[in-house]
C-alpha cells in the first residue's frame, strides 16, 4: 500500500470513533469571553491533553498563562527533518442569541452531512483534525515523517491577550521551521485555498452616561440629554450611508491592492445572487469602487457589534434613559496599526460627544494585520496536498477575519505561517447554527496527513 | 372643632395605619406593560375594592375592559350638590434596571421622610390619598359635602388603550360636574400648582432586520449591511446636535406660547444649577430659544426609550448583527395630532432606511395633548385648598408628561378636568428609586379633604 492509501484506510476505519470523540470535545462550552465558563476552559484543556497522548504526542503539558492556559505537546524523533508547529484554539465564541439555534450549540448534531455545534468549524473541529492526522500516521507507521509541535490556546476568540508573552517566553520550546494553522476557509465547496493575508483587529467599548438615573421623559424630555441619542449620534457618525468610514485618518496607512492581486481576486468565482440568497438580503452593501473580495479581504471595516440601553421589555416605557453602551470593532488591513486606529477612534468619539453626557471608552485587545509571500515552499507544498485530495487547483487568497496572533508569530518566531483551512464562509462561525461540512472534515484529514510527507520533501 | 381641625385630627390619629395600608398596596407588582403580571393587576384591583368599601364608597365594582379592569365606586347621597369624578390608576411602570434600586421596588421603605417604592408617587400613592380623604370625611362626619365617583384604571402606563371605550359606554354612570386627577407634580417643595395643560404621546417600535442570522464580521464585514448601523443611522437622524427634531413637518401644528404664558412660566422660580446638581449632569440640553419650562411643557420631544441589538456580554464579540430594535416616543403639544405624527415618523424612517435591511414599524397607543382654561371655578377652588394647607400662592402651570386620557375626558364627558397633584419632579417616576415625599402625603390628604368643602361652595 502507498502511504496515502494506508492513512486513507485508517481514517475510513476510525471515522465513527473520530466523530464521537469530536462530539465529546464540542460538548464542552469553552467560551473564553464569559467568566462563568472558566471551569469549562480547564475541562477543554484537559480533554486536549488526553487526546494528544492518545495520538502519540509526548511532553504534553498545560502551560499556565495570565488567562486561559495553552496546551502543548510534541513528537520530535524525526532527526534532521523539519519541524512543524501546529497552532489552533480550543475556545469558542458565545452562543447568544440561543433561541436561534435549531439544535443546542453544545450537542453536536449531524444533518445533511454537516456537523452542527459551536466550534464545529471554528476551531475545535479543525484542531481535532490535526490531532487525528498525527494519530493516523503514528498508528499506521509508528512514526511521523517530520517533527511536530502542537500549541493550542484558549483565548483566540478574545484576541489572544496572553499568547504573545507565552511565545516570547517559550521561543526555544516553540522553535520550528513553519507554523501551520487551520482556522480559515476555502473559496467554496470543493475549492481549496491557502491564505496569504489576514485582517487585524481593534475594538472599543463606548459607555455613555447622562443623568444620575433614568428620567421620566415627560418631566425632563426636551431639556436633558438622552444617553441613547448621544450614543446613536456617535454610532451614526462612524460611516456614511454608503459604508465609507468617517473617522479622520482611518484609511491613511491602508496598502492599496496591486493590479496582480486585484486580478487574482477577480479570477475567483463570485456569484452575488448566491451570496444574497444565502444571507437572505435584498442587497449587498459596502464601499464603492471595490469588489466583494476586495471589500472583505483588503479593505478595513468598522462594525457595531452590540448596542444596548433603555427599556427592552414588551410595549412602551416612556423613559429618558441615562445609560447606553456599544461595542465596536474594526477589521484592519496592512499597513494599519491597531494602536493608531484606537487613538483615531477615541478622537472621533470625543469629537462627536454631545453636551450633557460623559463618554468612557475602553479598549479591547488588538491584533495586527498579516500578509505573507505565497511563493514560499511550505505554502506551495500545502497547495499540492490540497490538489492531491480535492483534485482541483488551489487558490491563493486573503482572509477577512483576524487571527491576531498570526502577525505575532511572524514577528517573534520569524518563520513562515501557512494558513490552510477547511471551513466554508456559509458555516455561521460566530453565529447561531455554526456547522462544519463533513466532506471537508474527511478530505481535510487526508490533506493534513499528506502534508507531513510533502514537507519532508520540500524543506 | 372646625371641619378642617376635625379631619386634620383624623389624619393624625390614623397616620400609621394609613402608611401601613399604602405599603400593602405598593407591595403588589401591578406592572401593566408586562403580561406576566396579569394576575398582580387583578390583585391590585381587588385591593382597591376592599379599600373603597372600607372608606364608605358604595356600588363598588371591578368593570372588565378588553385589557386590565377599571375599579369603580361612588357615594351619591349629597342631593342637589355637585359631583366629583376622581380618576387615577393602579398600574405602575416596569422596574428595570432592578440593580439600580437601593431597596426593592415593591417593598416600600421610608428614608428621610420619603417613601421609596414603585408607584409611591405615580400613581398609587396619590390614588390612596383620595380614598383616605373620603374615609376621613365619612368616618368624621358620616357623609360627604358633595357626591363623589371613583374611576381607577389599570392601563395608564401603557397609554390607556381601553379607557376611552369604557367612558363612551359608561357616560351616564360617570356623569359629573368636574373630574379631579392627582397624577402630576408641584412646582417644587412646598410650592403647589394646578396644571392646565399636558403633553400628548405617540410612539413606535422600530425593528431592523438584515441577513438571515448574525454573521462573522471578518468574513462579511465590509460587504453586508449591519442592522445596528442601519438602526443607528435612523436614530441619529431624528434630532440635530442641538436637539431640534428633523422629522419633516414635525413642528407644523405646534401652538406657539402666548406672551402671557411665557411670562407666567418665567415667574416660576428655576434654578438651573440645582437641576443640574440634582440630575448630576454638567449641562442641560435642548432646543435653542426656549427656557427649561418651555422646553419641557410646551415643546414636543422625540426620545429613544430603548435600543438593543447584538452582543451584550462581557468583552468583545466580533459579530455583524442581523437584528436591532428601538422604541421611540414623542411628547406632543397642542395642536399636534398623534396620528399625523406617527405618519410623519414612518415617512422619516422609510427615508432613512439604508439598503440591505428591512425595517418594520409598530405603533404604540397614542394620546392627544390637553389644554384647559384656568379661570374655571373648580380650578380656582383647588388653588384655594392648596393655599390653605401650604400657606403659599398656587402656580398655574403646564405639565410635560402625558395623561393620555385627559384629552378624552375633556372631549367625551365635556366637564373640566382639574389636575391637582402632589408629586415632585425629583421623585424618579418611571425610574429606579421612585419615591414620594411624606410631607406632601400628609398635606395632600388635607388639601383633598378640604377640596370637597370648597367645591360645595364654588359650583
Amino acid at each position: 500500500m502507498t502511504q496515502y492509501s494506508t492513512f486513507d484506510a485508517y481514517f475510513r476505519e476510525h471515522r465513527e470513533r473520530h466523530l464521537q470523540e469530536l462530539t465529546d470535545f464540542l460538548r464542552i462550552p469553552s467560551i473564553s469571553a464569559l467568566s462563568e465558563h472558566k471551569e469549562d476552559m480547564t475541562t477543554a484543556a484537559n480533554w486536549l491533553v488526553d487526546s494528544f497522548k492518545q495520538a502519540g504526542l509526548e511532553n504534553v503539558s498545560i502551560d499556565a498563562t495570565d488567562g486561559h492556559p495553552v496546551v502543548y505537546g510534541d513528537w520530535l524523533h524525526a532527526e534532521g527533518k523539519p519541524t512543524i508547529l501546529v497552532y489552533g484554539h480550543y475556545d469558542v465564541q458565545p452562543v447568544d442569541p440561543l433561541e436561534l439555534w435549531e439544535t443546542p450549540p453544545f450537542e453536536a448534531t449531524v444533518r445533511d452531512n454537516k456537523l452542527y455545534a459551536r466550534g464545529a468549524s471554528d476551531d475545535k473541529g479543525q484542531v481535532f483534525m490535526h490531532i487525528k492526522a498525527v494519530e493516523a500516521l503514528m498508528k499506521s507507521f509508528g512514526k511521523l515523517p517530520v517533527n511536530v509541535k502542537f500549541m493550542i490556546e484558549g483565548e483566540e476568540e478574545v484576541g489572544s491577550p496572553n499568547l504573545e508573552k507565552y511565545i516570547e517566553e517559550n521561543k526555544q520550546k516553540l522553535a520550528s521551521d513553519i507554523i501551520v494553522i487551520s482556522d480559515t476557509g476555502m473559496v467554496g465547496p470543493g475549492k481549496p485555498a491557502v491564505l496569504y493575508g489576514l485582517r487585524g483587529l481593534a475594538g472599543v467599548q463606548i459607555d455613555v452616561k447622562g443623568a444620575k438615573g433614568d428620567l421620566h421623559s415627560g418631566l425632563y424630555g426636551g431639556a436633558v440629554q438622552n444617553a441613547l441619542h448621544a450614543l446613536a449620534h456617535i454610532l451614526g457618525s462612524f460611516r456614511d450611508a454608503e459604508g465609507t468610514i468617517q473617522v479622520e485618518g482611518f484609511y491613511d496607512n491602508v496598502r492599496e491592492l496591486s493590479d496582480d492581486e486585484r486580478a487574482a481576486f477577480a479570477a475567483i468565482p463570485f456569484d452575488e445572487q448566491q451570496v444574497k440568497d444565502e444571507l437572505q438580503v435584498d442587497a449587498l452593501f459596502g464601499e464603492k469602487g471595490f469588489t466583494y473580495y476586495e471589500q472583505t479581504w483588503a479593505r478595513p471595516t468598522l462594525e457595531v457589534n452590540g448596542m444596548h440601553g433603555g427599556f427592552s421589555g414588551e410595549g412602551i416605557k416612556t423613559v429618558l434613559p441615562n445609560e447606553a453602551s456599544a461595542k465596536i470593532s474594526c477589521r484592519l488591513v496592512p499597513d494599519q496599526d491597531p494602536d493608531e486606529i484606537v487613538d483615531k477612534l477615541k478622537a472621533h468619539i470625543a469629537k462627536h460627544t454631545l453636551p450633557g453626557v460623559t463618554v468612557e471608552v475602553t479598549e479591547f485587545d488588538k491584533g495586527k494585520p498579516f500578509i505573507a509571500p505565497f511563493d514560499h515552499p511550505a505554502i506551495q507544498a500545502a497547495s499540492r496536498s490540497y490538489e492531491k485530495v480535492y483534485e482541483t487547483p488551489t487558490s491563493f487568497i486573503r482572509g477577512g477575519g483576524s487571527i491576531p496572533i498570526v502577525a505575532a508569530f511572524d514577528q517573534i518566531l520569524q518563520v513562515p505561517v501557512v494558513l490552510m483551512g477547511f471551513g466554508l464562509d456559509t458555516e455561521n462561525f460566530h453565529a447561531p447554527n455554526e456547522h462544519f461540512h463533513l466532506e471537508n472534515f474527511d478530505q481535510g484529514l487526508r490533506v493534513l496527513a499528506d502534508y507531513y510527507f510533502e514537507i519532508e520533501q520540500s524543506l
